[in-house]
């Protein structure tokens, strides 16, 4: 033995519970699991973590049938106990959506640079699929305003909406059809954890970012600016707007102005008293019934109020026959899809989410998404564009006391009726009031007490929501989304590159073992280097930890208090963190164990996890990695059980 | 209280040392640290986490900078000790390896579609940079055969070398100065860690795939074909090769197999004995001298057996005249200098490291990275194309005895007496042996018992391997293997999306708690749950913990057993391995408590770490999520203490 030994048992640490004899635990292997079956669970807790096939156990075949037929239509579910108390319920907040349903339909069909009544034709179809097939009993469904500027911005890229109207449409219908295949097929393959991907900074970001760009948009209507640019980026639009000050109509801004400051008490109102939720939610029609009444009365038309014009009468006409699956443009339909798709579901899914949690009932995200997909391709082909369920739309609904989907059948037939008998009054509807009710609608995006709290969290989580926000106001509205995501999913690579390694001291007066840097009552032990790996042990830290295990031994040796009560004899690793290794993981434990013979100090493995047990056992076929005098299931355990040995083979050595 | 609680006394879970009273810790705030601070440590374990300024601690100015001196040029550290002991060795092996280098470098350099003299160029002037700037003792610089073969094949996409070779040249020696470039940057900016992220299983399966694809290219020349496809996948080659069975020539079949039985046997015999490591370094410049005078004395280059042809004499001539920054090419330049300069780095780091290790001292790989980098930015504007530090010549250097970098400057001196006065030898070489040195050399590169332990220790690394593998063969060089280092990040992002949630038990006679699952004796403690979530919680994986963790606590509630002896009423979350969290992850954390509220039930933490700890707190208005009493420091001592509560409540109820 070296000659230190005699000098650590002079200075033997003095407070610690780890003399008391105890009784050591054994480190086992765990059970054997063929790998089909690892595969097996693996696969079922990626694919299927709600185990939504839980509640067909146990049934007989009728039984199994129906619950089926319930699980794929949940209006099977509800309908047969549906009452008339429920009814009325559902039919007040069914009238209040849809006299905001309208108005909103009409003004970001124009965000999307499509005909205004392709927004009252969405605001039909899709709300009677989603009644069928969804599960929330809250959601509103219809366009938004998120979607809208996507769609109308990413098509805009490569067609004109006003050289090329058609083309537009067919490419607005095209991608909306692409946009509900994607989302029915992240539903049906259970991809839907996709979406988690977008982080909630991430989404407060963007929707501020957006929530701006879109209000930018609408100074053209506010301004009544005719010679407007088509970008969408901050720089542009405020040069294009300052471009063009002669252009600006004084009756227009009031006009705007005092209906803006009308919207924005109103909406002030309801926020400030949920009870008057109707407020918010009624001022929008009242906007566009004062607003109308007032160019017909004093024909404003003529004196610089431009209007929505001449709207054709009728249901939705189909659309099936202008999707184009080939072509020049089928890239841009997919990728305007992939895009509107995945930000319009991430919206509807939490706001499933959201108010089921509130209502204490349950949303099976999968389900969701293959009920909004089927929506939107459903809508694709009767001259819908992208819907989902809005946010804003869907509290004024739970607010008005929705009970279930019915709510959206009498929004939607509400909506037949305006379009079968109401279009010719919109004639006269001035573009500047659709521009305040989208700003007001959009204004409620930006969360500024969300950002702060992040900030004051996580800073770097403030700065993904920074990225996605200037991102989205200075580039594009998909590229600072794309950073956002980007950024994110870089900084979990980095935690996993490079892990933490804590170095572990013992708690005076027990057997437990915490970091000496959060504890500063907790103690080192001459002779241990106690140390914890806090991720997974894998090909993109593997080197990593072994410099920096190895810059910890140096540490310890440098460290004169220390090397003077004894030489480092033992490092143990706690690894109770680490739950995978592969196999770059594995050989380093190797190349450690063997570095650290060279220096005559043994590595030692405290509680290894299953799976992280199987690979050590799987790959040692010498019996060296994993000894049983190296391994233990507590650090208490193996450092009172080592010490001990150290004192034995001290016995020894003096006798 | 509930009535079951009596039920919960009589049924008391009978063998565990908890019901001993114990010392309760307290888990404590980690100490406060500013913003700036954190984000110093967190860089500096990022990007310098091998320390090393360390070094520079405590020196005087002079001292300083002889460090630094050295830190640069480590040729400074070891120069002035050279002695002629060391320069024996390092002559001895310094022509072995020149020995191998001259015919490697022929014929990677055809390999590349490059003249062959600029293989030996590139033998010549990176050799002697690395002797200067580089820090292993060990390391061959040269051109390899996976660089070659990528640099080939990637610039081969756009520009024939047959038609344009001026222009190929041109943006051979281009690609090279941005793969120096890039590869002195990411030493420079500390990114070193970027080429960990080419796992082991990747390097072995495209290794194996690369070999394959080199071997069947050199077909051409075993086989004497003259119009050979200009593809390089698995298909097209061997329908070239059979479609021209014509063209197929029996003198030099022979010769190809002659040769090649000879240095497969040479590699043979020094595999099995290290000692006669000379056998297959020697053997492929016998191969050259002998298939020369051959050919020479039967004049066999008018009998089908195609020969090199006249080279020039003379050393490196310049070439930064012949560096392309602008024009059509610039982004393939950009992009073969990527691709190739992260592969051959990797390789060089690789060997470096390994042989590093054999002999017990240290190579910083940044530093590495700025040696390799700078010495291919020379290279390119001297005529040389990538080179790194080769595998099979580095363990001929080992072997053969090499001291130093020394052993390069003879290698280079060597090559240079070969430019200047042997080239005229070279014009009978025939094409056929450099095809079968290259076979011979890449074979090795098939490392089939490595792949058969990755089959073993991990079936995920595996598939990661096949898949490079057969990318490369079936598809490209650089799909293959960006497919492979695509799922390998796959699957870092999927452990983190999908976190494992292990419910513990007690394990009897102690207070430790152990995956039940793997701990068969572990018990379930009634009335209690016992999670442990083993990842960082973040935005990608905490609808997924929510669902899960609900889950768990359905499953308590089915459990019949359990749920006679007692209702759930605490949840206990084990965070030792959560070893971050963001924003998403608080918000989970609070909507677990409100939900568990709901029930009844009460949401209890067991050791939090520092970061967690500090973001709980900020978070923590109210003061709600982290109460005193729902917070221990071991599992154990929180049940021990929690029960005694439920106790206590229980005989006061009773009173």
């Amino acid at each position: 033995m070296e000659p230190n030994v005699s000098t650590m048992q002079q200075h033997q640490h003095p407070p610690s519970c780890l003399e008391i004899a105890m009784e050591v635990h054994r480190v086992v292997p765990p059970p054997h699991e063929t790998t089909l079956h690892k595969l097996k669970n693996r696969l079922k807790e990626t694919f299927f973590p709600d185990d939504p096939l839980r509640q067909f156990k146990g049934q007989s075949t009728r039984k199994k049938w129906v619950l089926a037929a319930q699980y794929i239509f949940p209006i099977l579910q509800w309908g047969p106990n549906y009452s008339f108390n429920l009814f009325k319920s559902d039919i007040v907040s069914g009238l209040t959506i849809a006299s905001l349903a309208i108005p909103q339909g009409i003004s970001y069909a124009k965000l999307a640079n499509l005909p205004p009544i392709v927004g009252l034709y969405s605001s039909f179809v899709p709300p009677l699929v989603y009644a069928v097939l969804g599960s929330s009993r809250d959601l509103a469904v219809g366009p938004v305003s998120i979607a809208s500027l996507i769609l109308g911005s990413m098509l805009r890229q490569e067609v004109s909406p006003t050289n090329d109207p058609v083309l537009f449409l067919q490419l607005a219908f095209t991608s909306t059809f692409f946009a509900g295949l994607f989302q029915a097929s992240l539903g049906f393959l259970r991809l839907g954890f996709i979406i988690d991907f977008l982080s909630k900074a991430t989404l407060i970001g963007f929707m501020a970012g957006a929530a701006i760009i879109v209000s930018l948009q609408q100074l053209k209507a506010l301004l009544g600016i005719t010679h407007f640019t088509k970008q969408m980026g901050l720089v542009p639009v405020l040069s294009s707007v300052f471009h063009h000050t002669k252009e600006w109509s004084w009756q227009t801004i009031l006009m705007g102005f005092c209906f803006l400051v009308f919207l924005l008490v109103a909406r002030h109102i309801s926020i400030r008293r949920p009870k008057l939720f109707w407020v918010s939610a009624g001022a929008p029609l009242v906007c566009v019934i004062l607003s109308t009444l007032l160019v017909f009365a004093f024909k404003a038309q003529h004196h610089g109020i431009s209007v929505i014009g001449k709207l054709q009468q009728g249901l939705n006409p189909p659309s099936w026959n202008m999707l184009q699956f080939h072509g020049s443009h089928l890239g841009l339909s997919i990728k305007t899809g992939l895009v509107t798709g995945i930000i319009s579901l991430t919206e509807g899914i939490a706001v499933g989410r959201t108010f089921a949690a509130l209502k204490n009932y349950k949303v099976d995200g999968n389900k969701e998404m293959m009920a909004i997909g089927l929506m939107n391709m459903v809508g694709s082909s009767t001259s819908c564009y992208v819907t989902t369920g809005a946010f804003s739309r869907s509290a004024v609904n739970h607010n008005a006391g929705a009970k279930t989907a019915v709510s959206n059948i009498v929004m939607s037939i509400t909506v037949m009726v305006t379009l079968l008998f109401l279009m010719p009054l919109f004639q006269y509807t001035p573009n500047v009031v659709l521009g305040a009710i989208i700003v007001t609608a959009v204004i409620g995006l930006i969360d500024i007490p969300a950002a702060y709290q992040i900030w004051k969290i996580d800073k770097f989580d403030f700065l993904v929501l920074l990225c996605a926000f200037f991102g989205v106001i200075f580039i594009s509205v998909q590229d600072g989304l794309a950073i956002a995501v980007g950024i994110s999913i870089f900084k979990i690579l980095m935690q996993i590159t490079r892990p933490k390694t804590v170095m572990l001291g013992n708690i005076p007066g027990s057997d437990i073992f915490r970091d000496l840097h959060h504890y500063k009552e907790a103690m080192k032990i001459p002779g241990f280097l106690v140390l914890s790996i806090e991720a997974p042990i894998n090909f993109a830290n593997s080197t990593y930890l072994n410099e920096r295990i190895l810059r910890w031994i140096e540490d310890y040796e440098a460290e004169e208090d220390l090397k003077k009560q004894s030489s480092l004899r033992f490092v143990i690793l706690e690894m109770s963190a680490v739950s995978a290794i592969d196999t770059s993981g594995v050989s380093l434990l190797k190349e450690l164990k063997k570095a650290m013979e060279k220096k005559d100090v043994e590595l030692v493995f405290v509680n290894p996890l299953g799976e992280v047990m199987t690979k050590l056992q799987k790959s040692d076929e010498g019996g060296d990695l994993i000894r049983p005098d190296s391994l233990f299931l507590t650090v208490g355990e193996a450092v009172a059980t080592l010490s001990s040995t150290i004192k034995g083979q001290q016995l020894n050595h003096a006798v």
